[in-house]
């Protein structure tokens, strides 16, 4: 419907329907009822759920646990049109969805009221039959209760195999009547056929990496940094298309000029996805998988909890989505632990398949949006601080040395020490280790801004960039887990290990021993043993 | 209400009622119609939420993501009484949450319509009050437009004042006159007082560990195991209720004889929280504040992500909440990837404070279940197997060692060949180093059931259980990231860093390197380097 809404009449793209059948334990969950609501708010009349409707879940009745519901009420306060039917009623499903699909103002829920394990005379309408087969001889109680054959043991009759055969024959029809018809609408609306075939491949400018970079060497926080090179991905990348959940102001992802999806108005590139961050993740995987966006997702890093779930589907699944995560230490400030993730980075890299970039300025920013952009075959989380950053001190900037993940900023010459860091503690361990060097410490800064791109690197290049012959020591703002890896057991991890507290970015950094000072004395003490 | 119901009448537990605020972004949160569907059904009539209806979230009104909803049809569906008063109409309020009180087969919603910033002339009624603080100029003007004193800056008139004192005083006699009758109660009812009792101190019984062990050392999976326990510790801490995510069969967590929640019938101490894990983990939360039960939760370990967000803040604020998370590794089996941790056990014990326990077979289980019990100042999350285990071999098992997290199993003489392993892993550990005794490799065996307990541990103890000097080897069926702090840079994690697959156990054992053969190997290799 977005992208149907940009490319104008008689375009090809949005005129089908999405079906979804859903039992009584999906309707529990609280995902159902966060895109339920953001389904009745946006109008979106093209869905229709079929709800299986047979009152066992896997511990039992629904009486147990889901019987003060009126699931018909519920939705139609989520502005759904609601119908009701018995599951062996075909004629009335049919005409079930026959009303569903001709209300296109609200999505429809069709409650199909079933049994269970339907003529199975001992275990019809029981929890037995929820996760377990039936058996070969309730199979075949089954089958002569109901008449059925029994043998061969899965039969299609003869009228069945006939009904699916002239229904694939009209079907196929129907397709090359529709691809007669998009070749009329691409003769008509050349811009709107180069459009939607932008859409549909994703397409990236050859010279992407460079177009980001330009002009992105300002300093700032990464989230600001994100915000100027967020604006240039969507002028580049006409398929990128999400939201926020009701955190535009923060993570400052809106795509300017770009307009906002509207109830029953779809044409805009902003999603407001409310404060939803579990539908959030499950509607930007939907997305993903139908192929005609590059959809992100943005919210506080803390609240990457909320959609754990979906990030780990999207990962599993192998699907192209961009999580945008700001505000992604203690630094944050005032808003306190509740709000101030330490234990995020590390539980977010336990994730297989899903890369996460936390880029130290705006060089890095804009190879992180680089490589969201580029990859493929995964979902790439961009970790952004809230808080301004100083300028990391660069003689130069190799973006080919710095897409590896892991690349060498600066080294003293003689240097046996090797200091590694991500994001806003880059500038730190710089800082940090200038202290250092007056006390004639030569050291070298190893920026680390995606873990898993530099895992994937040969082992000659993670060699030399984190040799084991030096003293090795890693900086994050976080638990700091995976570092211990790279550091070995005598290494130090200058991370945060407890809960993070309500205060100013600098009386936070004093508390947890984050400051220039506090690392290099940390440092010192260590060489020392 | 669950403890009221099993002291008999006239009891001073549950006279009360729960009050809770919220706000637009609360009802859009899945948790919240987890949560409202939870109390509807099991008819909360003590339960009084306010909705301050103001129409503005963070990012605007909220016709940009909350328009379509009908609150008050949503709730009425969750089987809530709902009512809608002005906010500025004291009296109506006030009529309002006597009426609330006055239904007890209902939990009760307010709407009160608001204007956020109200009074306030350019801000009133804008998102621009969400998030900050009025200011200098604004708030004057605030005060001024509502007729209130400019100074001091902040006024509590003499007849509010007042007002209070009279409340507090009114208050006190109440909580005198309450404390008469419990008093009188406890005198009438000393059975009910001693269970009051232990149900307020949590109280376990001296001997709880041994009692524990005593019989808990059959072979079989750790979820079996474990429910042989969890019948034990409900019978010596009658504090302990809980309940599962609709998946009591396969977590094995039912309190057998105990009876069940059931709505508007409190008795039980099994509660079935219905496929709503986020809920779960909320309520447990708030059955430890309450302070009179101590609560359990289970599902799969796969699911805990859905709980995140609350077994973090159980971990933040200190509370006593005992997890059950079965089905640990993709050993699990034919569920498939969608079902199989891998990542989590990392992702878990990345949380600050939550110990992860995952024992290997039935006496850590018992000793699991005994920290679980005995930890008051935070969560801990029991990890069970849903396959059967084969026993492991001891020559003796020092309750006092295992209760260190960490302790050594077994040790060939001469051995410079450390390997450390948790809970199903430890016994496939045990038969791979059998293979490699037969090649003449001799090793000392650790099991880590509580990494957590062991990192607590003094540096004497850690460097003596894995000494630097050793070759150093960590097997456990998950994604191993915290392993590498303990093995060293050139050590060796046998683990799974990809996402699982559906198969049989042994296929899958076979296909991920997970038999006692292939561990053999692996280790031989790298052993050889």
């Amino acid at each position: 419907a977005m992208l149907s809404a940009r490319l104008g009449p008689g375009n090809p793209v949005a005129d089908h329907y999405v079906y979804a059948i859903c039992g009584d334990g999906d309707l529990m969950e609280g995902v159902s009822a966060e895109a339920a609501s953001f389904a009745g708010h946006n109008r979106l009349g093209r869905l229709v759920v079929l709800y299986d409707d047979n009152g066992i879940t896997i511990d039992g009745k629904t009486t147990i646990s889901f019987s003060g519901e009126d699931v018909t009420r519920r939705f139609e306060g989520y502005g759904w049109q609601v119908q009701a039917v018995d599951g062996r009623d075909r004629e009335g499903i049919d005409r079930a969805l026959g009303a569903a699909r001709a209300e296109r103002d609200r999505p429809s829920l069709i409650r199909v009221r079933t049994t269970i394990g339907y003529g199975a005379p001992k275990k019809a309408g029981t929890s037995a039959v929820h996760g377990a087969a039936l058996g070969e001889e309730e199979l075949l109680a089954a089958k002569r209760n109901l008449g059925w054959p029994e043998s061969p043991r899965f039969l299609v009759p003869e009228d069945v195999r006939a009904f699916f055969a002239r229904l694939a024959q009209e079907r196929r029809a129907e397709a090359d009547a529709r691809r007669g018809q998009e070749r009329a609408w691409r003769a008509r609306s050349p811009e709107g056929a180069r459009l939607l075939d932008a859409h549909a491949s994703r397409a990236l400018p050859p010279d992407l990496r460079a177009r980001l970079l330009e002009g992105a060497d300002g300093a700032d926080s990464t989230r600001k940094l994100g915000s100027f090179l967020i604006q240039k991905a969507a002028a580049l990348v006409p398929a990128l298309a999400g939201g926020s959940a009701d955190l535009n102001e923060s993570n400052l992802t809106e795509l300017k000029g770009a307009g906002s999806v509207e109830p029953g108005r779809f044409g805009g590139r902003n999603v407001h996805f409310g404060v939803r961050e579990h539908a959030m993740g499950s509607i930007a995987n939907g997305m993903a998988y139908d192929g005609l966006h590059l959809p992100f997702a943005a919210t506080f890093l803390v609240f990457a909890d909320y959609m754990r779930p979906p990030v780990r589907l999207a990962a599993l699944s192998g699907i192209q989505v961009i999580y945008v995560w700001t505000h992604d230490s203690i630094l944050l400030g005032e808003d306190g632990p509740t709000h101030q993730p330490v234990e995020h980075l590390t539980a977010l890299r336990a994730i297989p398949n899903l890369h996460l970039v936390r880029p130290a300025d705006g060089l890095e920013t804009a190879l992180a949006w680089a490589h969201a952009l580029e990859r493929r075959g995964g979902p790439t989380g961009l970790v952004l601080t809230r808080q301004k950053l100083p300028r990391v001190a660069r003689a130069g900037f190799d973006p080919e040395a710095a897409a590896r993940g892991g690349y060498l900023v600066q080294e003293a010459p003689g240097a046996t020490l090797t200091v590694m860091a991500t994001g806003s503690e880059l500038p730190l361990a710089q800082a940090a280790l200038e202290i250092l060097a007056r006390k004639g410490v030569a050291a070298r800064l190893v920026s680390v801004p995606c873990l898993a791109c530099l895992e994937a690197q040969p082992e000659e290049y993670r060699e030399a960039l984190l040799p084991r012959s030096h003293r090795l020591c890693a900086v994050e703002a976080g638990r700091g887990t995976e570092w211990w890896r790279w550091v070995g057991r005598d290494g130090l991890v200058v991370g945060v290990e407890r809960f993070g507290a309500s205060a100013p970015e600098k009386a936070l950094a004093e508390a947890y021993g984050l400051t220039p000072a506090a690392v290099a004395t940390k440092i010192e003490r260590w060489l020392a043993v």
